[in-house]
């Protein structure tokens, strides 16, 4: 394999703002002209053009980089974005301009081609952070659903054999970093301190680049699914569904039967159908944050401290287990998750399919309506789960059941290990 | 929120090997004592202990560092991990201590509680970078395998109602580079640029610190299920079944039908009980690995792309979207796959649930033996992922069916977008 790429040059172990020659093109994040906006531009290609820290596809530019040093992959290659266009037009809504709502996803990050024509002309490289697409999605539960009468095949929304229609979202993380702070009531200089520090020192430009104000950071996304129409979403006078739903791959693709997590998105999706064929539409997000965002080697070590401490596996040691391994229940923070949701344009759920007290406080302080929450049918919990739900109602997610108390909490217990 | 983790300081921004002083551990990739091999440290609490570049958690270290911004997570927060050791043992295998072998998963990342005692007693701060624990998972598809008298319910591999007793494991990648250089037939000093260069400036130690040979990338690991008993993986008298599956949450959660995904790890796992039921085991191998790890942006970029070309979506066009969008067909580097099967201690597999040529070479290639391929089973196929299989098997997928000439490629098509 030729080493193509490989030439001996002095290496920058990290950047400086310039103080000769071009800046690259600024950022005015919550502008509502696109040009006055500015592109987000993380080319490799072309370092002065960067006005960004970090680079696309979160954490896959670590692959991009092994196909670059294997010399597979050229450099400068260029995608070619022809026919990649959005499938469906969504936005600009009026959040999209409002610098409280979105800090976290670029909310012209879908259009860029259609916006930023003049930058492309002038050979600026400029890529989607977000791609819309259809797709044809069919889960074996649904048919369930189906043969229940629970839901209707209407040839349209749902179709034979319970195939659903969708439109489906990829959406990049791209955080304008003084709105992080600002929505975290810390400072900006904190803020990028800390990413640098505590990831082990990932991103000097963090802190030698205060110029540029926007970070792509290298974690996982967000996919949307929408169901029904996408002008339903914002129309005052239709109902609307969502769910949000962080990934868990052990119960969402395996299903494990310690947690809820499918069985809960299934539920989502068969109220997204619903709402969705009343002439509504139907939202589930599904969020890139595998074991409350500590990752699956943390879940599995929390796992086998529940089941192996005193009196077993009980809700009322449900949190705790996680802290003393993680030093912290949960590492989420949805104050983040909102935007997406503003970046539909979404100002009222109707029905918010989601008992956590975390995501319904999240999205209601960021000015959005919720007028249902719906909890999980008592049906769809798997027995081991039982101290998973019990625990999580008794520390406040929405119920409209009983609330166990601490001794009630100590009884609830979840399969030993050997079994 | 007070924080209480901000302290005016200096920043450094990237670190040199220390001249004065105590170094940190040696670590010697391949020794088959772990003494002599030494602990991978990547604690951020004691600089001065940190052995390798990168810290734990893959992506989700970003996560950390919020946590820590936010005053949320102390930053000197040590991990109680009472209780958290493996429910059942892998290895120690011969496969362990070939610099050939594992170059990219530390084999005794599930075991560090065992065999670095005394550097616990020393206050060193270890972490697993393996987490091994068991459950039961269930697949509504695996119960009509049961309907249909393919799979028995044996109380002990397949319970009442499906579920599967597993173990499972999560594996963080470790990636000791001379040996990921060595792998890809490319100098370290061109890997460990290319890693810091082609990522946006990532890490800077990965040019400063050659002193430092190990290295925890941000991205996402690899989680294993076994079915069936540990020691029959390794047992020459017993069958082992296998499939390696990369990621792809549009059809593994969501039964998306425009690819083969689900229909055939569900298949993988019909054939693991069967072996395992057979007295053998059974092992999925999960990658975290989304869009051939282009991620799904790209990924839903191609989507559109295939669907709008001239002609619409058609196999014998099916490689060249990809590669015009991202650069290459694939970036999913198979070769360094097989790591996590060595760990298993896995010298032969009776059973390969898998087409791919890719996987097929890079495991024979790494010495171990695949006896049977079993391609997915023709009725799994969905209609919409005609294109993406019959493309694969022109383009060297196995199959013991027909392989389609360019003709034929051409008229096998896929749906519309306005479908």
């Amino acid at each position: 394999m030729p080493k193509q790429n490989s030439v001996s040059r002095h290496i920058v172990l990290t950047s400086h703002p310039s103080r000769v020659g071009p800046k690259p093109i600024p950022i005015k994040w919550g502008a509502s002209d696109p040009m006055e906006r500015g592109p987000v531009i993380a080319t490799l290609t072309k370092q002065a053009h960067r006005n960004v820290i970090g680079t696309h596809s979160g954490s896959y530019a670590v692959y991009r980089a092994l196909a670059v040093a294997r010399g597979v992959l050229q450099s400068d290659h260029r995608a070619d974005l022809t026919n990649t266009s959005p499938v469906e037009h969504i936005g600009p809504h009026p959040s999209w301009f409002d610098l409280e709502k979105i800090v976290s996803v670029d909310p012209f990050g879908a259009i860029v081609g259609e916006v930023f024509t003049s930058y492309y002309e002038q050979g600026y490289d400029i890529r989607p952070t977000i791609a819309i697409t259809k797709a044809h999605i069919n889960m074996p539960e649904l048919q369930e659903a189906v043969a229940k009468g629970r839901l209707t095949i209407d040839g349209k929304i749902m179709k034979s054999g319970g195939d659903l229609v969708v439109t489906k979202a990829a959406i990049e993380p791209v955080w304008y970093l003084p709105g992080i702070a600002k929505r975290f009531q810390i400072t900006e200089g904190d803020l990028r301190r800390a990413l640098f520090e505590q990831t082990g020192g990932m991103f000097p430009e963090l802190v030698t680049r205060s110029d540029l104000e926007v970070f792509l950071p290298p974690i996982g996304g967000v996919t949307v699914y929408i169901l029904g129409d996408i002008a339903a979403i914002t129309d005052p006078n239709k109902p609307l569904a969502v769910r949000v739903h962080d990934e868990c791959n052990g119960s969402d693709v395996f299903g494990s039967d310690i947690c809820t997590c499918r069985p809960y998105l299934v539920h989502g999706i068969e109220v997204c159908v619903q709402t969705a064929q009343e002439g509504g539409a139907g939202v589930i997000v599904y969020c890139r944050k595998e074991g409350r965002a500590l990752g699956e080697v943390t879940k599995f070590l929390v796992y086998n401290a529940r089941k192996r401490q005193e009196g077993g596996d009980r809700a009322d040691a449900y949190f705790e287990r996680t802290e003393c391994v993680a030093g912290v229940q949960d590492m989420r923070f949805q104050e983040l998750m909102p935007d997406v949701l503003h970046w539909l344009g979404i100002t009222r759920i109707d029905r918010m399919v989601s008992m956590s007290n975390m995501k319904y406080n999240a999205i209601t302080e960021a000015g959005i309506e919720i007028v249902e929450r719906i909890p999980i049918p008592e049906d769809l919990i798997p027995q081991d789960a039982r101290v998973e739900i019990e625990a999580k109602k008794a520390a406040g997610y929405y119920t409209t059941g009983e609330v166990l108390d601490s001794n009630g909490l100590g009884s609830v217990k979840g399969r030993a290990l050997t079994d």
